[in-house]
C-alpha cells in the first residue's frame, strides 16, 4: 500500500500559485442588464459629480435662507412667487432675495436661491404671494454638487464581484458595457465503476452519480460556465481520451472518484498521462478530503477530487473555489458566514484542517451551530446542511459554547 | 395638497393577500443542471433507499466480526481469502466464517459478512491469507440499508429555493427533470421629466435613470425574469399605452417615480385608468418608501416605487420581494440575516417601520453595523451598504450596542 504525501492546504495555495500565478486573465464585454453576479476587469470611475446640479430633495420653495429668518406661525415671511423649475429643465433666470420659486423633488435649485422651504411650512396665498411660516438654514433641503459622489471617484476595483445594489452605479455612471472576467470552462468527470449517470437506475451495488451534477452546480454559483459533465467507468484509456479532448476545450478539468489509495486508483496516472509537469499535489491536510490531486498540465489544472459528495464539497470549497475566484477574476472574497455558538463538542485534530457540516438554528441570542453526526459519505448531510465551519489543523477541537464562524453553504 | 392616508405593512401584506392570494402558481419543467436557484413546485421524495445495499465506507476485508475477536499485534486472526468484490458489482457467494473478502470503499459487503477490517489492520500473507491484527465490532466500516436517507422520506417540500448543494440530492433519487414555479415577468418604467437612459449623457436638471436597470437587477435576484426596462416622461397618455401594453405581456410591472404628492404625480390615477378596481394602497408606513402605490389591474399588481433609488430598493425588500416569493413561488423564506451590534444610535419612530442602510464590519467579537448617515436620495448608500436593519414603527430607535439581525444585500 502506497501511504500519501500529503500536503497542508498552504502548502497547496503556494503551489497553486507558482505554477498558475501567471496565468493571463481573460475579459469580456457585457451589457449593464447581465452585468450582476459577474466580476469587473475594470476599474469603474464616476464619470461625473453627482448630483451634477444643486437639487433639492423635498419638494417646496426655492428662497433666500435670510427672508425666512424670523418667520413663525405668527409672523410669515411674504415672498414673490417668481416662477416655478420644471423638472429636467433649467431655471433661466437668477433668483432675488425677497423671491421663491417652486421647485420639485429632484429639481434643479436656481441660482440666487440657498435654501428650500418644504411645501408643508408654507402658505400659496395667491399666484404671485406664498407666506413662509418656517425659517429655513442655508443649504437646508438642497443637495450640492458633488454631495452623492465626486468625478473620478473610484466605484468599483477590479475583481469586485457585481451585485445587484452595485448595478444603479454602473447606470448612474452611464456604463452600460462593463469589462467582465471570462467565466473559465469547466469540464466534470465522475468516475467509478459504481457509478451510473443520474438518469439512470442503479443495479446491485450500483449508485447514481451525484458528484457530477453537485460540482458543476457549485461551480456554476462560483462564476464559471460548465462545458461538460460525464460519468466513467474506472477505463483508463477511455477516461484519458476523454479527459484530453476536455483539457483542451476547458479551462479547468475536475476529475472525482479514484483518488484515494485503494485498488482502482486511476486519477494520479491518468494526470500524469496527459501531460507535463503532471501531479503537483497527492494528498491534502484535509478532513474530510485528505485523497485529493492536484496537477498541472500544460498550464491548465486537473482536480482530482474525493469520490464521496460532502468530501469533494468541502474540497471544492476549500481550494477549487478560492482557486477559481483568484485565477480568473483576481478576488480574494471568500463565503458569506455568520457567527453562531457550537452547540456540542466537536473533534477534529490530527495535523489536518477540519471542514464540519453543521445545521444553523435562529435562537433570541444569536445562531446555534449544530455539528452534524454521520457517517462517512452519507450524502444526506448535504441537504440537510446549511453551512461549514473550519477547524484549523494545530487544534484539538471545538468545546460547545464556543464562538464559531459558519460558512454559508 | 393631498394627504396621503397611508396603510402599515401588515395592512398591505393583508391586502396583497386578499387582492392576490387566490392566484394560481404557474410552473414548467427544468433539467437538473438549470434547477439551481429555482423554486421546486413538487414534493421530491426519495426514490429508493440509500445505500440501496450493504455498503464499505473503508477499503479493507469484509469479515464475520466474531472471528476478529481478541486479534492483536502478536496474536493477529488469520482469514481465508475468499475473493474480491468488484465496484459496481454483486458478490455472488454468501461468505462464511473463516473467509474474508477484499471489498473497497463503496463497495457492496457480502451476505454472511458483519464487518469491514481496514486494510491499514491487515497483512496480506499470500494469495490466500490474510492476517487481521485489529478486532472489528460488529456493523463496524458498513453503511447499512438506508441509513443515509429511506425510500419515500421527503427531501423537498413545494416552494424550496434549490440551492447548489441540494443539486446531489436530485441526482441521488434520480431527479433530472424538476416541476418548478415559473418565473413571473416583470416589466420596469421609469418616469420622470429629469430622467434620461443610462446610455445619454443628462444634460442640466437631467440625471440617468438608475431605477430601472436597479429594479430589474434585483428582481431577478428574486427569481423573476425581466420582460421590458424604459424610461419615460411625466406624459401620461404614452406612459399609460406603454404600462397596458406591459400589463398584457407581464405578470407584474413596477413603475418607479411620479408617486409623492408633488406637482406632478401620475403613477395612481394612471394605475385607475389602466383598469379595476385600481390603486388598492396608496402610502405605506416605512422609511423611506413612504409614498408607495400598490394598484391591482384587472388581477395583475402594479407596484409604483418612490423615484429614490435607496428608497425604492427598502421598498422592493419590504413588499414586492416577499410578494413575489409568496405569490409566485409559494415561499416565505426571508433574506439571508446576519447578527451585529450597532456602532451608534438611531433614530427611528415616527410610526412608520425604518429600513437603515449599514456597513457591516467583522471584529474578533462579531459583527458591527455602522449605520450610513447620507442625504435623501444619495445613490452612493447603495454602493456602500452591506445590509439593512429594520425597526419597528413603535420604536423611537435602536441605542448603540444594541444586536441587531443585518439582512444582506
Amino acid at each position: 500500500m502506497k501511504l500519501l504525501n500529503v500536503d497542508s492546504l498552504a502548502d497547496v495555495r503556494e503551489k497553486l500559485s507558482s505554477h498558475f500565478g501567471g496565468m493571463t486573465l481573460k475579459t469580456e464585454s457585457v451589457g449593464i442588464d447581465d452585468a450582476a453576479g459577474r466580476y469587473i476587469a475594470e476599474e469603474i470611475h464616476a464619470d461625473m459629480d453627482m448630483p451634477q446640479f444643486r437639487r433639492s430633495v423635498v419638494d417646496g420653495y426655492a428662497v433666500c435662507a435670510s427672508d425666512t429668518f424670523g418667520a413663525g406661525d405668527a409672523m410669515p415671511a411674504f415672498l414673490n412667487i417668481a416662477g416655478t423649475v420644471e423638472m429636467g429643465s433649467i431655471y433661466e433666470d437668477k433668483m432675488r432675495p425677497g423671491e421663491a420659486v417652486y421647485v420639485p423633488t429632484g429639481g434643479m435649485i436656481p441660482d440666487g436661491a440657498d435654501a428650500m422651504v418644504m411645501i408643508e411650512f408654507v402658505d400659496k396665498l395667491d399666484e404671485r404671494t406664498v407666506a413662509v411660516y418656517k425659517p429655513s438654514a442655508p443649504n437646508s433641503g438642497i443637495m450640492n454638487i458633488g454631495d452623492d459622489f465626486r468625478k473620478d471617484e473610484l466605484f468599483f476595483a477590479r475583481g469586485h464581484r457585481l451585485k445587484p445594489k452595485d448595478i444603479g452605479m454602473l447606470a448612474a455612471c452611464g456604463k452600460t458595457g462593463i469589462l467582465v472576467y471570462r467565466k473559465p470552462l469547466v469540464s466534470i468527470i465522475s468516475t467509478g465503476d459504481e457509478l451510473v449517470d443520474a438518469s439512470e437506475t442503479p443495479g446491485p451495488g450500483q449508485i447514481r452519480d451525484i458528484n457530477g451534477r453537485t460540482l458543476a452546480a457549485f461551480a456554476k454559483a462560483a462564476g464559471a460556465e460548465i462545458q461538460d459533465v460525464r460519468v466513467f467507468r474506472d477505463d483508463f484509456d477511455a477516461c484519458r481520451t476523454h479527459a484530453a479532448k476536455q483539457l483542451e476545450n476547458s479551462d479547468i478539468v475536475l476529475i472525482s472518484g479514484g483518488s484515494s489509495a485503494g485498488n482502482k486508483d486511476m486519477t494520479a496516472a491518468l494526470i500524469d498521462s496527459l501531460g507535463d509537469p503532471g501531479v503537483i499535489t497527492h494528498g491534502i491536510a484535509i478532513k474530510p478530503g485528505k485523497p485529493t490531486i492536484i496537477g498541472n498540465v500544460g498550464g491548465k489544472p486537473v482536480f482530482g477530487l474525493p469520490g464521496h459528495p460532502v468530501s469533494a464539497v468541502a474540497v471544492f470549497a476549500a481550494v477549487v473555489e478560492p482557486f477559481i475566484k483568484s485565477r480568473y477574476f483576481g478576488s480574494s472574497d471568500g463565503p458569506v458566514s455568520v457567527s453562531a455558538s457550537v452547540t456540542e463538542n466537536i473533534h477534529a485534530g490530527e495535523g489536518r484542517e477540519t471542514y464540519q457540516m453543521v445545521i444553523l438554528e435562529k435562537t433570541g441570542s444569536g445562531w446555534l451551530a449544530e455539528p452534524i453526526r454521520a457517517k462517512s459519505g452519507a450524502i444526506s448531510q448535504l441537504m440537510r446542511a446549511d453551512g461549514y465551519i473550519r477547524i484549523g489543523s494545530l487544534t484539538e477541537g471545538i468545546e460547545a459554547g464556543t464562538a464559531v464562524e459558519v460558512f454559508l453553504l
